[in-house]
């Protein structure tokens, strides 16, 4: 088979694969213990955090360890839960589920639960400024969208939130959603002035199970109880194998980002060219500069034949497709709302197809995928 | 180092880290993800959970795989904080933090958080019986206790929440955290009656990071939100290697159970022995028949000596032993409130030392053991 679906998981990388059986052979402390064996690992530890610092440019007072991107945006997205009186957060429709869906939860506890709509993936800054109120303690945007790719533009929303605050002289706390941007676009939480940011290992071949929480606000509070473990904010026995084999990936991820940026580029320049001239439409915005939306994702729409089918033709020719974000057992679901939240019309919806991409892939499986995906237009009748 | 912290963490098992790195490799999709790398990938997931049901006897739809014992503890107890009405929720207080620290957060959304004394380390079900209610939704108590190894008499305990349960015709959930039971002493949790338990992968050398969750009450709910995975109770790419790696050392664990309990028991008879002559006084019960209590975990007392100076010259010769549970940064101070509990003394909580042990100690380890501590005792007049 071969994957385009690098934006739902990546296969752990052989450096993960090693350092992960090295720290776990090495290390057998647990962090928290107080004899020569825990405070090994508990040094490794710090030292991770102090190298992931260094590579988000941040402090390492500012990391925490999660088990996953869906983890830090929780710690994030409940701890309003912990506030004594609710308020409003206003978010994007196009956010992943981990943000979307602590609507219910909060709502349940008076929150107001503000989804703002993203024509054609983005997020107008007058849009959010028109929604910002006195009643706003919280805004979530992601960096990158999962379904199509699309860069938002978080200078400019940063700078909206920021100027209100001033404005009102009361503290919104920002959060990011970044986990499709680390290792792939160059992403700086501080210096973006993000209050804190989710980040997930196994998008960049790290490991599963292992996610970074980025968070500068104190107020945040946790989602398990337990062991002091990353101060409170994320209870539970360290897992030292994992954090270091994300560490191993994250560096020469980060690293390589020109070179391995550049070769997506001309991957996705290529299967852009085979959609436009085989009859399927480019959902992933054609019509604006490339510094907008992420090489990593393209979108298509393979009208009139419906995904599912769609995806099917596809595996049998040996290609691993999505018709949208993964996290979910229904995910076309979660992607069609996520493109109507983007005002792509019902029908192109139905026959939405994700082809994500990585520095892996090679050469020939691209041109692999161009020979299919016109191959499969002729044979479905694909029309715009 | 000879290592006897076990309690803590273990280090992974050989076969674990095979399997992961097997796994990993192997198993390169999303489970979430419908193409054929996804299927297979759900398929080796689902494998895992009839695994799982089958070695708990339990059903497969009964198995959550979380990130470790503190979130499977998390979920069950902050499913409460969702409840429209606050009532009641009896514990002990020998819980692990994992129980114990969400009295706060309960507190604050209305919740009574009663947790009751055990005297020597066992809750009396008369105790239990007394403090019922009609306010009571939840009953939550461990089967192994991590500080002190003494097993709760689950069977009366459960016995005494049903017939209140029938008497009064109102549902009570009954929670047990058997981190330090499954893989050491045999626990069905169905067959006990329980309704949710919580494990950890990492205290019988499965990784770190991985735990389970048996739960059986649909009205528990999530503690992040994100995709659908787990059914909704566990949202987040669910880490395939690592359950895959925990299954590959709880299945020896389990077969080897009597063995390895027998083995662990003759070190623990012998390092008994020597406490007793040596002038340290056992916490843990003496006068209790040896199916009261589990043989992986002995608590001393070093007296007059402080426990973190004990365990200072322990070190030094060579020897990982522990105050209490490492699930803390502050360990001393939890362990010393679950031995407040239990109603020992406070000079004699002051010097508590925790010896565990695994059926990978060697004989010589636990022969050097004992003369370490018979040293020790002669160089700081430990005395009773």
């Amino acid at each position: 088979m071969h994957y385009f679906d690098w934006t739902a998981t990546s296969p752990m990388g052989q450096k993960a694969l090693e350092v992960y059986s090295d720290i776990a052979t090495r290390y057998i402390g647990n962090p928290s213990s107080t004899h020569p064996l825990g405070i090994q690992a508990k040094e490794c530890l710090e030292n991770q955090r102090r190298d992931v610092a260094s590579m988000l440019g941040t402090r390492p007072e500012y990391i925490y360890f999660t088990s996953g991107g869906t983890e830090a945006d929780s710690i994030v997205l409940s701890s309003l839960l912990g506030s004594p009186s609710p308020g409003e957060i206003i978010t994007t429709g196009i956010e992943h589920a981990a943000v979307l869906e602590w609507k219910k939860a909060l709502e349940n506890h008076g929150w107001k639960f503000t989804a703002l709509r993203c024509p054609g993936g983005y997020l107008d800054p007058l849009t959010l400024k028109e929604a910002l109120n006195d009643k706003v303690r919280m805004v979530a945007f992601m960096k990158v969208n999962n379904v199509t790719g699309t860069i938002l533009d978080t200078k400019a929303l940063v700078k909206v939130v920021r100027d209100y605050e001033k404005q009102s002289g009361r503290k919104i706390h920002i959060h990011c959603d970044a986990v499709q941007a680390l290792g792939k676009i160059p992403f700086h939480p501080e210096e973006e002035d993000f209050d804190s940011a989710a980040f997930s290992a196994h998008k960049f071949c790290g490991p599963r199970g292992v996610g970074i929480l980025y968070c500068r606000n104190k107020a945040i509070g946790a989602l398990s109880r337990g062991g002091g473990q990353e101060k409170g904010l994320r209870p539970g026995t360290e897992n030292l194998a994992g954090i270091c084999a994300m560490t191993a990936e994250l560096k020469p991820a980060l690293e390589n980002l020109k070179p391995d940026y550049d070769k997506v580029l001309a991957f996705r320049r290529k299967i852009q060219e085979t959609i436009l001239e085989s009859g399927y439409t480019l959902i992933s915005p054609p019509d604006k500069s490339e510094k907008e939306f992420s090489p990593y994702i393209i979108n298509i729409c393979a009208k009139p034949i419906p995904s599912e089918v769609f995806l099917r033709v596809m595996a049998d020719k040996g290609f691993c497709l999505s018709s949208g974000s993964a996290c979910s057992s229904n995910s076309r679901g979660k992607a069609e709302s996520v493109l109507a939240a983007m005002n792509i019309p019902s029908s192109d919806r139905m026959s939405s197809i994700r082809i994500s991409l990585s520095y892996l892939n090679l050469d020939e499986e691209v041109d692999l995928l161009c020979k299919a995906l016109r191959e499969a237009s002729g044979q479905l009748g694909i029309r715009k």
